[in-house]
């Protein structure tokens, strides 16, 4: 019997909007897997570390930044094959991911390496477009009212014919892509309804209106576009 | 001093996919809320219910299913009005809310009609949108992939258009309305990668090819298009 491979939802960092199930699961780990950018912390083993045993083994993956693809290849296929050795011997492993497993996450690149082969179960996390509109009083949608997620790496272009004309929107991995975004939100008139939020939950976060954030925003931040708190009935 | 209006998110419906601020604070809850269709059991309530101490006071709000709006905005009025009355004796109250609390939830209405005069809170949930995707294998969104979540009421051409083009798509509240959109996924040549599911993370939780659903679907099912598990990178 080979173990099974679970990808586990920690969501958006703080540590308490994790779910139970997922504090359970690590608790209960033998063997974890997480991503960290190549050399630094990881974030997602932050988020799990008051839950994970001493002593236990840890498979870290270290993912190099680059334009390249390759290298990031590279390093998936390897944490794969960790994982499916481990897996092999019977053992699980419950993978740390950030967010939600199946949202913008990097396990989706091992559920694809490792899920043909192995048993594999993923447990959803809140995601940070729920967070940021948590913590930002910015109900995101009702009754039949549509909502559209984007990267912000998207072309100017496209976010501009994807913004235009849709209800509520939530632009995801803002970083450097800032200025691209806020101004095409301007040119559509629709500045004084932009939330700008950086790092939901943490205790650095920053939340304020889109127009007043600064130019150059970290990768953990979003823009939301709503409506406002409605007396919709 | 004024009580705090908490609005706290459950989860799906597994009891054990709500996190761990929103188990701490039903727990210490002295006051809860909760909606409920007029006459029948809350759904919110019975995710919660092991951690609801007993004794404690329960505002309960029967809201009306009708087509006419005005029988539920008196609903509304009503337990915002009860929810006030326990705020302006210094308690707290905490609102049990399916899913997220900001994400097509009946929060909404209460906190419209509650969060100008009371501290408010928001407790991000798991929403089904992410749920649905974990319990079908169905990776949703990476990279600079879109994301696109309809409500199944919207009339058929509207479905039509926002779904042709779209990356993946997450369709709410399918019920009735199962044939109708059923009929725009197979003219749009997408049957093949589309899901069903109902009730997800529940023990009576169904998940299958869209193709092979029933025609008459429960309010709790989702219909998810996406591309499945390529490895992308």
């Amino acid at each position: 019997m080979s173990g099974v491979f679970y990808g586990v939802g920690l969501g958006p960092g703080a540590p308490d909007l994790m779910t139970l199930r997922a504090a359970k699961l690590i608790s209960e780990a033998r063997v974890i897997a997480y991503p960290s950018l190549e050399g630094g912390d990881s974030f997602a083993r932050s988020i799990a570390a008051e839950h994970i045993r001493d002593g236990i083994q840890e498979i870290r993956l270290d993912i190099p930044m680059t334009v390249a693809r390759e290298p990031a290849q590279a390093a998936y296929d390897k944490g794969a094959a960790e994982i499916s050795a481990v897996l092999e011997t019977g053992q699980d492993v419950v993978c740390l991911c950030e967010g939600d497993p199946f949202f913008y996450g990097s396990f989706m690149y091992l559920f694809a390496r490792v899920s043909k082969r192995f048993e594999t179960v993923v447990v959803p996390g809140v995601t940070s477009v729920t967070a940021c509109a948590a913590v930002s009083a910015s109900p995101l949608a009702a009754r039949n009212e549509r909502v559209t997620i984007l990267p912000g790496p998207l072309p100017e272009e496209e976010l501009r014919h994807r913004i235009e004309g849709a209800e509520s929107v939530a632009v995801m991995k803002v970083g450097r892509h800032l200025p691209k975004i806020r101004a095409v939100i301007d040119e559509l008139g629709l500045l004084a309804q932009a939330t700008y939020v950086e790092r939901a939950s943490l205790p650095d976060q920053v939340v304020c209106p889109l127009a007043e954030a600064p130019d150059s925003a970290p990768y953990f931040s979003m823009i939301l576009l709503t409506k406002g708190a409605d007396p919709w009935l």
